[in-house]
């Protein structure tokens, strides 16, 4: 899901500002005593996926229960008496990034509405390349959209479809549709999941006994003890209910694209994705990077905690030890007080701090996973280069990042990436190393076990590296007045 | 505006419980420096029309800003931060009463919604008697409604109208609809105030130097020192922007039928209502009062604080000293601690106290405004009682409410009504009095200046009293498994 | 109680502003099921005694349970958790008046302190004239104080007496002070009421079953349902024990010094104090003024709540019509929005509002009980003008006041007082009125039914109209630098 | 820094509930223009050394501004207004560990006080194991006590000092007491740093530009970009002014007993202790127990987050992989819904998920820093097992825990200590793991450098292993009954 670009969005945390961040995660349970619970659950352990908001919506077969609020999940739902109402043994729910203040909160899904049919919610993680176009249209015949999000596209669809049943008003409504979406949608009675074309964002099938799992990572299986099944596969709708669950494959057929940066960044390492360990992933590609772009150097090093496996990967396979020379304090809010300029400056040892020891006179190899703006990596150099050590040379896990995101994660624009900026030689004088050095587009894919790129058909989205996008961006064209999507700026209050 | 009846409302205050209820106050300011900061005060001029929310829209000409929240407007509003954001010189507010909770928030008006021709905002004090009927034709069509108010479907017609400007669209949707409605209206840059065809509700128009207002009382023109210029007319569509004020009458003339009531108790003292001294008003009623049910007594002592004008009148009338002989704390919140039973019996002393020297011995003249269960009058009795009264004659000065009110009022069902359940006699022995005098409805015209009630065209709605109900009441129709507006059990929390 | 001068005081309500304040009131019962709950009743009943702050002790004879908090007392105690918390059959409460902002908290009383001999709790109405005195030579002596509030003397002289019982310490520091306390003290098993020598502030003994009852006035007995007893006498103190009721008289006699102005402004028309009522007192007090200054005039109009029962006096006296001409809204919040100076100009209608209809063409008689800035008079004339009042005769049921009050109550400083900067006739262009009376000093005795004041021995404390003071000032030749209380500016956060 | 223990403490995090944890961090700050924003992000950098609450004190040389309140250091100086506040050139800073609710707040420190010679501020790293005597001969004198903390103890015994300067009053107080105590003191114009005899807990030395700095640890320099420049040593007190910084020595001399606990979990891996780099400590360890308890298995997994150092000196000390065969989720609050027992059997997974590519099949080593309770080890151990490790062997990096500690650590009661219960072969049983080994205490003096532990002059504290406490425990011997510190059980409430 994704916000239309008018919105304020808040400010982000110092360092995060320079990661590209995942936009959502979604879950959802069927037939389970404590579905709402466990769907709390599951949400936390997607918390890495959006940190903004958090929602659940539960059914007990007659009624809709929502709780939905601003924050992590562990505090929009803390304390038992939020889970506890929301009764039911079916329920979805939704974790999205980052943005601040109250008028956000219509946008906090799960999305719910009251169909003809009956009461219906949906999750989304991915983004529509037409929403702004369809929005319009729809608009323009009598709909009043209550939320700024792309997502209710998608219900303002199925609620005009002349179809019937839940499913082909979903379909049709679908078909509309161009872009990246892992759906969880419930009606009263029944749970489905549906994964667009050409799977750019993960989910996954998982089942807990008698209850069936559909969420964004098998890490939010493990949680709650559930098993791993399968994944959804790309083009995919997967409907449960009392009858069983039934597989069906409305759309088109495309070629394949999982987006290979949730290899690189996005999902947490314990998690499997498309069948491949994530972590195994990060460490292959940091054995590639050694390979590719070895260097003599004392010590690997880590940028905690995203950079840690592909800098084992690097170690094990250059044979130079791997030490923590740099420490991450975890206890970082988003707000802090930082009341003069100065103060500003020294912002980033919030976050990091060199383990000066292991730094000190040493050739040090650091290992981060991207690089985005920029702008963080020359604080960590700097922080190395402070602690004494004698040579700074990065390693990335990723080929340069030189294209914006339109399927589903934040990244800044074109001009503000260093990658779309400079070369190599001179993104490493901007941030003043020794070297620098990215894994190749090619690099990537052999890490992943294949040959290279096969250009014709890669397999996974890798337009942020390439530029190749895989869908049309027909919003992008969209003349400038029409992205005026709202014009309320709202704030409420609950006394 | 009214919620549909399946949601659940808040417990109110012990002893409001015991009054009908107004159900809304509105708002608007055209072509003003000020405008939030000034309706924010003709809001709190308004509040008794509605404690339990408020809200504000601002337009700055381009953009809307809008601040909405659950409580008194003085805190809703307590911050100069939350009026200062309210840019423009057109603003629109809404006070409505007590519901608890968050669910709410997302039916605190004013409504807004972005429509092909741009943003609107909406707000209501009244009730459409056909909303729900109207509602589910809606949703079969494709519709999402986002609250629960009847007044969102003005705005949903609206947004489907084929018409071309925001008055023809607005006409349109009111010609669909029945019932009781003064509305205000805004976009971005014009003001229209509206009325439904019988005037059910008040609504007054004002001017101070270059601003136009139109509010539900005149003691809303006052606080901002502004003047009443007349009474918006019953049918009247009053179109306010650049070009200046226009008056539209749209729909087919039908009789007069202003709430009587407002008069007896809702509208404040110091109000106009058609024209009419709500003050004075009181006041000859009390006297008809005693004219048409004197009884010889030592004093007269008003039950607190809207019994007073009529007490004073009834005073005059029969010349029996007038004291305070009950006194009101009015340092009363909705929720307090009652842990025990014991305590919970003794609670009515929160509100009311005797003034036992000016009872003591005495016979007294009790003056009440109304009885609706009898619950708070039983206990005011047994007060009066205790403190030494040799005899307690209780006048109201309305005729006996025996019958729901369908036009914005909350009234409880019928079989709660006491005046339902006995004759003036069997009210007397359960609240215990040694008499008991309604004013007549005749007696109600007369304190209004006319020779009686016209039946044919009483010119007043006085349906409570009488069940003479002037327009139909298709909702009422509706069979129970249609009534159910949302399945939606929501909760959210700002984090 | 009473802060020391240095600390920041709440800006209050613009309208109170402009009225003098009581500044506490304390209740304390003793062998009562629900103590905790019946303590929050009755601080409810003295909620005019103090707005700002409230705070019960109870104790179950072992622990003692507290809570205390900034705002009303039904907010205070709004959840049933906090008084069901507070467990016991013994607890004493009080109320305060209004600081703002989170520092005042510890000064939030009861006060509690761990003694040598077990647990001790206080609750002060009225102000102590030689605290700061004692205050810097205890603090010479080692004590640490924990509030600013001149109760906190009182502990700091318990906990270092070297006396055995609670009663002989409370004895001994009570004293070595000057000045007006009405306390309420309990330890775990005795609750003790005790009343300065002069009586300064009102201090009653209730009944309820088999429960005993001190309070600050008759109505906190009324609500719920206890019986007055008698008045705690000046130097009295009663130690309430399962022994029974013990009375001592501790200290040297002194002439009776009841401050008259309770029976003036501050207590609660239906509280009867020294046995007087004290709403008959003000009728009496009207009526008195009527004889000495007599008007003809068209209405008696009353500054509403306050100048209610004297006007009614007046104008049964004088046989002039008493209307409400002026109507005060109750729903006035201390914080407002006002964003610009022009809003500003117009604040007062936020509280109260010309009723035209009896103002117009009409030589009125406004009756208030004080004058203190006289900004609050201005403009309340200044609304009866613009209605179109004839002619404005404004009679104060109080002598002019010009001396600061020491024992209790919240005046300004005497170059802020009208009376003091102005005689009559200079205060009657100031206010805008066609003529100005108060009573007289002697008019006030007789409206108590004595012949006029004895100078000698007046029995009512009368030092803001006479600038008779009858206990030294100690901390007034107190030199500035030493009064310098805590250097502490704090704010704590509850997370 | 502790509480007495008849105080209710708050529900640890379910996981953390298994390591001892630290009681508290302190800061100071001379001679800077940003004193209290410095002190916020150094109070950041310590963050693990109390998570529960925060507060900062500042003096701009005439006042001094307080801020507290509990939660994390960014919550708590979350808005930029906080720290803005807290004017001047001079600030101290606390951090405390995890009680619940809000009676703690009483608690937070850093304590003020108002003495004769002005005002004084103090924190305070450690345990005093005579505070309670001290305590009941303070209140026998008339002494009262505003907080619980044994902290006070020493402000009031200062307040009560004959001497003259403050450093007189200290070291007056302090001489009449017994335990460990790291503090930060300041007044108006001078920053004391002092530790006590033996040195138990940390305190660094630091400086920035013109500014001095005393911290608990290193990192709190660095957060900073201070300069370490050397610890404070045992029975130092420096004083620092506008004179310069003097060292003062006025402690009867003891043996160091630095807390050895410090190295192994306590303090960050970027800090230096007394010299040594707590990383590289740790790693020693780990390869110690490499030498010590060697066994054939194929990848070495830490404990994340604590457990990393040590399994990296274990895997380059053996040869065996490291893997991160267990991922953290480090998004875990305190607070979280849980709402069956099934739910609760689950918990464990919140913070920790197998990383299951890297343990099937295979013999893992696991390393963690200590064992409590066991009950956490269980669950890992449980969890490594379901995802199909052929075996697990457990290697800790500390020597069994069987003594409680008294010097400023919160450890269980010892017989909920595992170590305590069951000697290693038992604890292996009940943990359920293939061997069993924790590194021998003269093994822990190796990695310190040292030749093994020289028992009659050990240098560190070590008691929590050995039972061999250093300094006496009077309050160890305390009947009861004198336990009690306050029969108060206190809430307050902002409003």
């Amino acid at each position: 899901m994704v916000h239309f670009p008018q919105l304020p969005f808040g400010l982000p945390d110092d360092q995060d500002d320079d990661k590209p961040r995942e936009e959502c995660g979604v879950f959802g349970i069927f037939n389970d005593a404590d579905a709402a619970a466990h769907t709390a659950l599951g949400l936390h352990a997607l918390q890495h996926r959006g940190q903004e908001a958090a929602g659940i919506v539960a059914c007990d077969g007659e009624q809709f229960h929502s709780h939905r609020g601003l924050g992590h999940v562990h505090r929009v739902f803390k304390s038992e008496k939020n889970t506890i109402r929301l009764e039911g043994s079916l329920a979805i729910g939704h974790v999205r990034y980052s943005t601040s203040g109250d008028p956000a909160l219509r946008n906090v899904q799960p999305l719910y509405a009251d169909l003809a049919f009956g009461g219906i919610a949906l999750a989304h993680n991915g983004n529509l390349t037409n929403a702004l176009t369809l929005r319009h249209k729809l608009v323009e015949q009598g709909c009043i959209f209550q939320s700024t999000s792309d997502t209710e596209v998608i219900i303002q669809l199925m609620a005009r479809s002349q179809k019937v049943s839940v499913e082909d008003r979903l379909i049709d409504a679908l078909s509309q549709i161009d872009g990246a979406y892992s759906l969880v949608v419930m009606t009263e009675d029944t749970l489905i999941g549906v994964r667009d074309p050409q799977g750019y964002r993960p989910l996954v099938l998982g089942s807990h006994g008698d209850a069936t799992i559909i969420a964004s990572e098998t890490c939010a299986l493990d949680i709650i003890n559930a098993e791993y099944v399968r994944d959804v596969q790309p083009g995919e709708m997967v409907v449960i209910n009392r009858d069983g669950i039934r597989t069906l494959n409305p759309f088109p057929q495309q070629g394949r694209r999982f987006c290979v940066f949730e290899y690189i960044y996005f999902a947490r390492p314990d998690s499997l994705c498309e069948g491949l360990s994530v972590y195994e992933m990060r460490k292959n590609i940091g054995a590639e990077l050694a390979r590719e772009a070895g260097v003599e150097a004392d010590v690997v090093v880590p940028v905690p905690d995203s950079g840690i496996p592909a800098a084992l990967g690097y170690a094990q396979a250059s044979g130079i030890p791997f030490e923590l020379g740099i420490i991450r304090n975890h206890y970082v809010g988003r707000t802090f007080i930082q009341p003069t300029q100065k103060t500003r400056d020294i912002g980033v040892r919030r976050k990091h701090n060199a383990n000066r020891k292991y730094l000190e006179g040493k050739r040090v190899i650091l290992v981060d996973d991207s690089i985005v703006r920029g702008t963080t990596s020359t604080k960590i150099v700097d922080m190395v280069r402070q602690a004494g050590a004698a040579e700074v040379h990065l390693r990335i896990s990723s080929p340069p990042t030189a294209h914006p995101c339109y399927f589903g994660i934040d990244t800044p624009e074109r001009d503000k990436l260093l990658a779309a900026r400079f070369d190599v030689p001179g993104m490493a004088r901007v941030l003043g190393v020794d070297s620098l050095a990215f894994i190749s587009v090619d690099g990537l894919y052999r890490a992943a076990g294949l040959p290279g790129r096969d250009n014709a058909n890669p397999g996974y989205c890798d337009a942020c590296f390439t530029g190749d996008y895989a869908t049309r961006l027909l919003d992008n064209e969209t003349p400038s007045e029409m992205r005026v999507v709202t014009r309320l700026n709202e704030r409420r209050k609950t006394g």
